[in-house]
């Protein structure tokens, strides 16, 4: 029977595949399918996991030996589920019966015995449920540790470009499981425009739907799915005829995408002969040929934090330093970017991270980026050295995030002075004269520009953050991702704001956040002077095109007349007045 | 011995007394001393709360009848924590030997074997002491249900004012419980200046410290502590010359108090004839006494979110519409501004918010205020009526905290017209012609005023909050304490860019943040424009004492000079001048 499904679209285009389901969030293991001959390997993987796991809680046990008593008693519990026929017979009925893999099988086992916990009124019994939960994530890791041999292909011969990812919400290690994946498309129940979703989505230039709510639950694995990214609808089991226009559409989009690819060599310049540079985000060094390809000039913002994305402890410097001198080598002269680390906010997820989450009420508003760094000194001296050594091998710029006030960039530029003198005192080459520039996210940073113009070789304005702290929402919390909104007025007279108070002293100024990347936005901050546009590589082309239409001493009036507005009604026509 | 400890003063002051030491945050109950033949009383009623907790432990396991087994196993665990004798005869052990009372007992021994459990280094071990709290948690309730006779008197016949309450943190719930108190002096271990610990020292008028660290480590039950709120210094055991040297400014201190009361009815005017608007800012109708004995005008802010505190149910429109009547007729004509369920953030203590907080990271960037009420019709039409309904016994203003976008201006606007609607067809009477104000506390209202100034009668500037988005700090969270600036360049520019939009158009603005009870800046908002100041009631008289040595005339033009400095060492020169 065919439904249709509403959502925020969050990355355009149309994709037309089979259903790929994907468990809880908090356990976002892949469904595969396996075939029929590895049914009983992957039984046997999924006995040798839990095994292995009442053998870790066994030696738990030993341990606790002057402990109270009680703490071995939890740990009989917790092997008690491990023998428990609901946890142990049930995920072989299912891998048998759907042949599916054993993690799959074991979280959607999971999954039943939580919601049973859910059911009791005493929130002590409801909060039982995080020791399965906790159980399930031993085998589960285990599982991971040691994946099966099982050939993975999916229901029916669909091939990984045919597959939609239904899920509950993408978490920040799916992006990196993800990101060398042919998906077709990700749609998801929760998330804004600005989850990991919608970021990873934007990244490899599928369409996505998040917001879908019952998505997970109305959906099964392998039924037919168009996903029209732009609208925000998931048309399920579509008639032929509905079929047959959206493949229709989806081959127009495609057609004009490689008409797009020829543009990849053009000059990026306006009508009126201006230069706007056009660079590159990335996450990893394997992102540089996909930036290379998409045509970018350098890369403007390198967010390393994702070093510690998927691993428990800190790269040393000699790992940094590679990690680095590969980019800009890889970059070839072009110039690159790099943000110091931005942890200590959702991006954290080092295996303490869950711990360290219940403590932190709001870890968007408490010690992240470079307060972090600041208060590290030594993990801030490792990364300020591997940075610097790696500077002999192209022009590298320095980028600090979440600056605010006098005192922190002070502090910075002086730890910046200790890395350089420590690498002088080692007869290390570095360049002497290597760019600092600061991250305006918060809105403090925008107000008082002032202090960073005086301070700082260039700017980089992170919308993201800048927009989600002016407006005080969270954009990965679905209650208020609703209110989060890029042509609030209020952010328009910060980026202006920022903008032409750096132009009068002559300080670059870049803007790195998603709203570099958005083409119904190009013309708009083309006309409030920007020239630096930073953005995912998937964008590059789209804004460039937009940019080869655009007519600056034309624009430049119209956007200032529409600064003047504030009503959203006004600013919203004006915009679509500008992109007309 | 005599040693001394270094804090962060929140409330200025000296305070001379004796420790009274309270224990672990998250349970956090008084110490008190009982007679020696009350002993074996209280040592009977702690046995009681274990047997009714074991009580309730079966009856809960009896309903796990159809539930997984292991659910059965963790119930009788906690029962096995009930009869360990750790939990047993260790408690009863305390009480004898120190005199105290049981929920303090078995909290010391509590805290005792979480430290126990902290020691692990699996995470999974570590995490079982949220269990041995768990089960506490539930003796605790038990013992609170059914407060001992025990006579509740301190050491020695201390007495209550010279009681220094020695605490790692104070909770909201804790805030409710002192009102009523007179102690001498709140020190913490943790907090920052707009901690709970910080504003109800403040609103009782009494020195405090926090960030201390470690001071409930290091002192102990009954010493002699001498507190100097403005220098952030705790002197524990103080030598008697020092004792004596704190005696006399302690006496310098009362007596400029007892010359503030005479200001009492003094018209608050500057020295150049302009009239101020000194109003309270209170928490309940029991403050409304408090806040008429400090002269206040009205009242600035009603936070009527205080109602909930320490009750797991919503109050209903009766009890409302009686608490808002309490306040009006109490205030016998004067105007008071009642601000809607500022709910959703830390100040939501019901029962379920502990489970809330897990789920949401931000809170403080979630659905709270308004967006709260706004989603939830049914809750905000109860409180509009009996807002309205209220209205006929004096003159209110309503308030609407955390609005950010026109819409939701309009949104709210519109649900005040239908509870203004539904009580016409009720044929209530009620102020047809209230007025409705909003408050500025994130940055886009601020930036964006002229969206608030079209739509509303007036503005009331919530600065606590206002700088803890435009900075990026939560403000609680200790680790970015130090970051909270209210001289921040860009928190300045806020508030002159409101003040002054305001005044084109003549709509009245007022601060109700903790900016307006801080004297050193009374002249920095009077030079900006601000008339209207709302503030703790214990903070009136001094703001209106540096009221009256002012001259706006005078100050204006050297305000607007400091408003064009943006360095922080020239600002804090600047206002030094101003106070000078």
């Amino acid at each position: 029977m065919s439904f249709t499904l509403h959502g925020l679209g969050v990355s355009g285009g149309i994709a037309i595949g089979r259903a790929m389901l994907m468990s809880h969030a908090t356990l976002e293991v892949s469904h595969l399918t396996i075939a029929p001959r590895m049914v009983e390997k992957e039984i046997a993987r999924f006995a040798a996991a839990m095994h292995a796991v009442k053998g870790e809680l066994m030696t738990m046990k030993e341990t606790t030996e002057h402990a109270p008593a009680e703490l071995a008693a939890f740990i009989d519990i917790h092997t008690m589920f491990l023998e428990d026929p609901e946890l142990v017979d049930k995920p072989r009925e299912i891998i048998r019966e759907r042949r599916c893999n054993a993690e799959w099988a074991l979280v959607q086992q999971m999954e039943t015995l939580v919601a049973q916990f859910e059911q009791f009124d005493d929130p002590y019994l409801r909060e039982r449920k995080f020791d399965v939960v906790q159980v399930v994530e031993r085998v589960i890791k285990e599982l991971l540790g040691h994946p099966g041999r099982a050939v993975m292909k999916t229901a029916k011969g669909v091939k990984e470009e045919q597959l939609i990812v239904v899920a509950h919400d993408l978490s920040p290690a799916d992006v990196i499981a993800f990101k060398d994946h042919r998906f077709a498309s990700f749609i998801t129940d929760v998330g804004g425009a600005t989850s990991h979703t919608a970021i990873l989505a934007r990244s490899m230039a599928i369409p996505s739907i998040v917001g879908l709510e019952t998505a997970r639950s109305l959906i099964r694995d392998g039924e037919q799915i168009i996903v029209d990214g732009k609208r925000g609808v998931v048309i399920v089991n579509p008639d032929p005829r509905v079929l047959e226009e959206y493949q229709l559409r989806k081959n127009q989009i495609e057609l004009e995408r490689s008409k797009l690819k020829r543009l990849k060599t053009a000059r990026s310049q306006t009508i009126d002969g201006i230069d706007v540079q056009l660079f590159a985000n990335i996450e990893l060094p394997g992102d540089v040929p996909i930036a290379l390809e998409a045509g970018a000039e350098g890369v403007g913002l390198f967010r390393t934090e994702f070093l510690f994305l998927d691993r428990g402890d800190m790269p040393d410097e000699r790992e940094q330093y590679e990690a680095y001198k590969k980019v800009v080598k890889g970059m070839a002269g072009r110039p690159v970017t790099i943000r110091t680390f931005d942890l200590g906010n959702d991006k954290d997820i080092r295996p303490d991270s869950i711990v360290n989450d219940r403590v932190k009420t709001n870890p968007a508003l408490g010690r992240r980026a470079i307060r972090l760094s600041l208060a590290e000194p030594r993990m801030f001296q490792t990364q300020l050295r591997a940075i610097l050594r790696a500077s002999k091998y192209g022009p590298i710029k320095l980028l600090i995030p979440m600056l605010a006030h006098a005192h922190e960039i002070d502090q910075t530029l002086a730890a910046l002075e200790q890395a350089k003198s420590s690498l002088r005192g080692e007869k290390v080459t570095f360049d002497e004269n290597i760019q600092v520039g600061g991250m305006i996210e918060i809105p403090a940073a925008a107000l008082a520009v002032g202090l960073f113009l005086r301070r700082l070789d260039f700017l980089s304005i992170g919308t993201n953050d800048l927009i989600q702290y002016t407006l005080a929402i969270d954009r990965s919390d679905e209650q208020v991702a609703n209110l989060y909104d890029p042509l609030h007025p209020a952010v328009l007279m910060l980026l202006a704001h920022t903008l032409s108070s750096a132009e009068k002293v002559g300080v670059p100024v870049s803007v790195c956040g998603e709203m570099a990347g958005d083409p119904n936005l190009t013309r708009l901050l083309l006309g409030m002077g920007l020239r630096i546009f930073s953005m995912h590589p998937s964008q590059v082309l789209e804004v460039k095109n937009r940019v080869l239409k655009s007519d600056v001493s034309e624009l430049t009036p119209n956007v200032r007349r529409m600064l003047r507005l504030d009503e959203p009604g006004k600013l919203r026509e004006a915009l679509d007045k500008l992109n007309g």
